[in-house]
């Protein structure tokens, strides 16, 4: 997938962006809430099918995840001074875990809410499409 | 506004996201694709009035935005080591500056595109909701 067919950015190999996803610790969760977009920043983990995992309350993003919602999740490494960088954007359905299994392997995974309160749903995007893109430095 | 009453983050003063925003170079648009939310970094600039002020080529981003659609504007800064950090969310309507005038005035911004790609259009979100939260370090 070509994010935008008029930049002139490098695209990032789908498999090279699954590994920049296993590098980072937060990443930025899109959903449409009432026909408008909200995006908040997670930490997750990739578990080891691929899938992007992460921790929520009930709430906004909570409510778009139960429906097996379209979500799209974003990561990026920023270089401000070097005006240089990259991406990646996962997209696909989100699915709240509630097999009994399944959570119970979740809550072993290192995914330690920052916040003081209880995350207690585990929310799983697995990607159907994964893009990447970068800015080299000068 | 409360992101999601189910935290305990320390929510931002409008003020200080307003400040906050005006601090850092990079945010990310979301934005909503046929139904399906999409999330991009972009470089950008908070003009005078407070508005939010970022280039882009024509493109997913620029026909959500040219029809005055809602856009979803996010900034923050993780301190992974910690745990820590502070995000902003700015919401409101997108507008693709038209008017020549205007159009000169952003030309002079220190806006300048990151990718050697043309990036002639300018989108301004004049943001009607924003809002923050924190998660200070132990």
């Amino acid at each position: 997938m070509v994010y935008d067919g008029h930049t002139m950015m490098d695209a990032i190999e789908r498999h090279e962006c699954v590994a920049l996803l296993r590098h980072v610790h937060v990443g930025r969760v899109a959903v449409v809430s009432e026909g408008e977009p909200l995006v908040l920043p997670v930490n997750f983990v990739v578990d080891d099918d691929g899938s992007i995992v992460f921790r929520t309350a009930e709430g906004t993003k909570f409510d778009a995840c139960v429906n097996r919602a379209r979500v799209a999740f974003e990561v990026d490494q920023i270089d401000v001074r070097n005006h240089a960088g990259w991406s990646v954007l996962a997209r696909g359905n989100a699915e709240v875990i509630t097999d009994p299994t399944e959570l119970a392997r979740m809550r072993r995974l290192p995914l330690i809410p920052w916040s003081r309160a209880p995350k207690p749903h585990f929310v799983r995007l697995a990607p159907d499409v994964i893009s990447g893109r970068r800015i080299p430095p000068p």
